[in-house]
């Protein structure tokens, strides 16, 4: 702490190991020994040293802990520019760091470069603080991250599978096409029969082939063909607008999106069309953004478990930590559709 | 760092200071000395430890270089849970950190409780890890924490003012006054003169005051009346809906918003008259959210410079840690008008 000599400490300000040694008479040494080696004491020594740290309150510093137990408490997490974050993350951030100081840990941030997963931030923070693991964000194919941490025998978790390849350490996810499929039965509950699903292009994007996925094993366990009704778009409203145009074309009377943005470039090729979200065709999103129950119509949307996917992933960071050879566990996590306007308002389709 | 002996580190893993004391064939008291006190040693040992030094890559651990410099190279930051939080501060972060990073420094998370601004996480992070300052968002009135960490003389910024009584520390905060200002310059550009604001409670938020109050100077200024103009509301969609009522009812043919949740009332309130935001009244935002972009029309809406913010908030701590006895240093920032569909669009009022 630079509580410089310019800034002394209030009254009864931070006690040292030395404050409580000169209290009790002894030597510093002998107070660690008390904290961390109190069999090498003679009783009456443990005892007395033991009532001046209960008096004066000592807490020894974390970053003194560190040097003698290895342990930090401290989980690294990156964080991306704001340009290239999303609602998501920024709510996963939130719960984690909840999740992390109810378990006696900190979040220790630094900052992610633009673009996919790299190892840059990991290895610096390796080599300047003391974390005892860290948590992955953003996780997707051809990710260097797992690998590498797991040669250097680092612990981690990741939010989000790995997609392809073996599959590394520890992750917690959640079931895109458990929420896709939902999406389906509650359409087909309302009467639709020609589904349409808005997605990212195929291949790109493990959680969007995954959520691709359950909108078409929902449909086929209907009957429903899929031929002709899945369109393709980058994570742009404008993209979207324009992808949406030949599933309207096609008949749909409903469409899924693999996210919110995509669902209001639905929205808003609609609009160009005269005809009204929600009123003549269903629309779903995907992530429960802010956004979504601003909207006019209020959006349905597919919510992702934020508080409990950052709960999940401290407690499996911690069991990684205690137990470093431990059997893989994996976690994924039902997400819920969150029903709003734009999908019970629409005139039950033929 | 837990690379127990289950995880071997990989070969060539972290060089230590016993690994540089074997090599060069020296105590470890003497690579430390070579580090932080090089006139102890005799210039031929100091030269061979330097180049061992070098030869190995070895980077001190940070939570050594705590112990023997004082300094963490960390920040403190108090994150709220995610359901009181806003984008604004989640960008914030975002930027915090790409300029903590940039400087040397890391942020180190705690979770802050609900409600306004309290000191319960600030003492504890001071026992157990050793941050150098912090940087505290959120400020309002009756803040407890600048007078609480001046009296320790732990340094901190404010992003925001303290809005009442005696300041007391740096910090940074957007000019909120300036951009309601410059949005009743360009509404009037665009013709209006019935131009209202839909903000806050009076007396309740220094941020809301402060918004206000640039309305009404810039209305003053060109002479429009402001009595019976101006609404208030809870930060809430619906009341937002309820409060812009009485101003529609007068006749104002564009509404200035404190927030762009209370813009969304006010849209909401546009659509159940049957007329449109944009085309029939204009209707401005402020903080630029995410979803302002997304709606339609689009929002026009005043953007905090939240880039700057952070960057100019880890240099200002940093010059208070340097120089604990300065002069504080208080930073006023312009916001923005960033102009979409919502205030061009209208039909030029009589």
């Amino acid at each position: 702490m630079p509580r410089s000599s310019k800034n002394p400490p209030a009254k009864g300000g931070p006690v040292t190991l030395a404050t409580v040694a000169a209290r009790a008479g002894v030597s510093p040494q002998t107070v660690s020994n008390a904290i961390n080696s109190p069999d090498l004491l003679r009783p009456e020594t443990l005892e007395r040293v033991r009532r001046v740290i209960e008096e004066t309150g000592y807490r020894p510093s974390r970053a003194a802990q560190t040097l003698r137990t290895r342990s930090s408490r401290l989980i690294g997490y990156g964080i991306q520019p704001a340009h290239s974050s999303s609602p998501v993350l920024d709510r996963f951030l939130h719960a984690l760091s909840q999740a992390a100081d109810a378990a006696g840990y900190r979040i220790l941030l630094f900052a992610s470069p633009d673009g996919g997963p790299s190892l840059e931030g990991y290895e610096e923070l390796l080599d300047q603080h003391e974390v005892d693991g860290f948590v992955l964000s953003g996780t997707d194919r051809a990710d260097p991250r797992q690998a590498w941490l797991t040669k250097r025998g680092v612990p981690f978790v990741g939010f989000g599978r790995m997609w392809s390849g073996r599959p590394l350490g520890d992750w917690v996810d959640v079931d895109g096409a458990c929420g896709t499929d939902a999406a389906v039965e509650h359409l087909v509950a309302h009467g639709h029969r020609r589904i349409a699903f808005l997605g990212w292009e195929r291949g790109v994007s493990g959680a969007g082939d995954d959520r691709a996925e359950g909108w078409q094993r929902a449909m086929r366990r209907h009957g429903l063909p899929v031929r002709g009704r899945r369109g393709q778009s980058v994570n742009d409203i404008d993209a979207a607008r324009a992808a949406a145009k030949p599933l309207l074309d096609g008949g749909a009377t409903a469409v899924i999106a693999a996210s919110d943005m995509l669902a209001l470039g639905c929205y808003q090729t609609l609009r160009e069309r005269g005809t009204l979200p929600g009123r003549d065709v269903a629309v779903i999103g995907f992530d429960d953004s802010p956004t979504a129950e601003l909207l006019s119509p209020t959006l349905t949307s597919v919510a992702q478990p934020l508080e409990e996917v950052g709960r999940e992933c401290v407690r499996l960071l911690l069991a990684r930590i205690a137990t470093p050879d431990a059997a893989p566990e994996r976690l994924l996590l039902e997400p819920s559709l969150i029903v709003r306007d734009s999908s019970t308002t629409a005139t039950a389709p033929l």
